[in-house]
């Protein structure tokens, strides 16, 4: 593969790499330098030959991204990665944002990854076969008013609701805010679809409703689908009709 | 690669060999009997050599999947595709819900692709970077009551949202509808990107704002993305940032 670009976003998927596109995979064979938090890098230990690795902490995007861009600059071919979509919540807005703010010569490309609502949903059955709403619940740079209100909007409209970072060990009560929000507007029977480290080693799935969310087993590495009013469970999958005549 | 499943329901991404996920691509390449809707088949022609094959048009959704439970009920490994992700409007919807209306015995499993949402953004920047909605605009299976209440929703909680199925020959009115919508609560100059068959031949991208939407030159074949309050536009390419001090 020859690589035109000087520094690529790839999303690596949810943690197998299997779930990699083949782009993807290519890329990061092939570059010289691949920049990420340490847990995602781990993930892909298996493709690593002679690259040279950097990684840094959680939050430290900052300090990644401006890694990332000087190894680019200094003319090495250069990968930054998130798990799942880099585009979804990843590194692909602020690596695009610095280089922007800093008027930065740089070529650069996203390559887009399966995010965690399409793994997830496909594990889980088919939950997202219609239209659907995907909502962090970190406050952390995010209002808890804002994301409050687009879980009423997204309730009230009957869209299925993909949540990420759903539960930390310091954020306790937005999904339990966020399951009494739905309560109010969708029936206490509601399938909702957890799935934890999905594609990983460990992946656990839970086929729950509305009602029952073991908020316990919920953390950082757990995605949670909530169905729509005419989402139903069987042979523990969660199914969305689209309205097909079968 | 052992194949354990007898039928495989799979995402081939929108619609490049290097989007596959090498799990998707391995499975193509292995299984017996491959069917889809023909224009599909014809962008993985290059990974067919010994697979039967087996096409319907457009619509000819169930006859589609009634042939391919039967090809894998005969004993036949067999692979049925949706463009992007299958669970995204796809058919793993309605082949879970066949089979599970006809209580058939059958291995099956779902393999998640990269679904448009996720691909068109990476050819605009980086516009997913906080919630969104994806919502089609098609009518033909859902009320447009509903479609409409749902876009009401997304642009008034402010959220990025994807229109899938856009426009058609027949459904001429649909985007402008949408369209005003989002001009109610939302600047005109909201920017909006359009992408025309990504990933394919002839890739078509355009960045515009939500008064100016080309609406002639969207089609079936196009992703919307209309960006949120904070979706800016810079060096061609859009951005909504999450609020990262860089």
């Amino acid at each position: 593969m020859n690589l035109t670009s000087d520094l690529y976003i790839v999303g690596i998927g949810p943690g197998n790499l299997k779930q990699l596109s083949r782009e993807a995979y290519a890329i990061l064979q092939e570059v010289e330098v691949i920049v990420g938090y340490q847990r995602y890098l781990d993930l892909i230990t298996e493709l690593i030959s002679n690259q040279q690795l950097y990684s840094s902490g959680m939050r430290a995007e900052k300090d990644r991204l401006q890694k990332a861009i000087s190894f680019a600059r200094s003319g090495k071919k250069t990968a930054i990665i998130s798990s799942g979509d880099a585009g979804v919540y990843g590194m692909a807005g602020p690596v695009l944002e610095y280089i922007n703010q800093q008027k930065l010569e740089l070529k650069v490309e996203v390559i887009p990854g399966i995010t965690a609502a399409n793994a997830a949903a496909a594990l889980l059955g088919a939950p997202l076969m219609h239209d659907y709403a995907v909502i962090s619940l970190s406050d952390i740079l995010t209002s808890w008013t804002l994301i409050k209100k687009r879980l009423q909007a997204a309730a009230g409209a009957d869209l299925i609701t993909v949540l990420y970072n759903p539960r930390s060990s310091r954020r306790q009560s937005q999904l339990v805010t966020a399951q009494k929000i739905f309560l109010k507007v969708r029936s206490e029977k509601t399938p909702v679809g957890i799935v934890r480290n999905a594609g990983r080693q460990q992946q656990e799935i839970i086929i729950t409703n509305l009602q029952e969310i073991p908020v316990q087993k919920v953390d950082m590495l757990t995605t949670v689908i909530i169905g729509n009013s005419q989402t139903y469970c069987q042979n523990d999958q969660l199914v969305t009709p689209r309205g097909y005549q079968l």
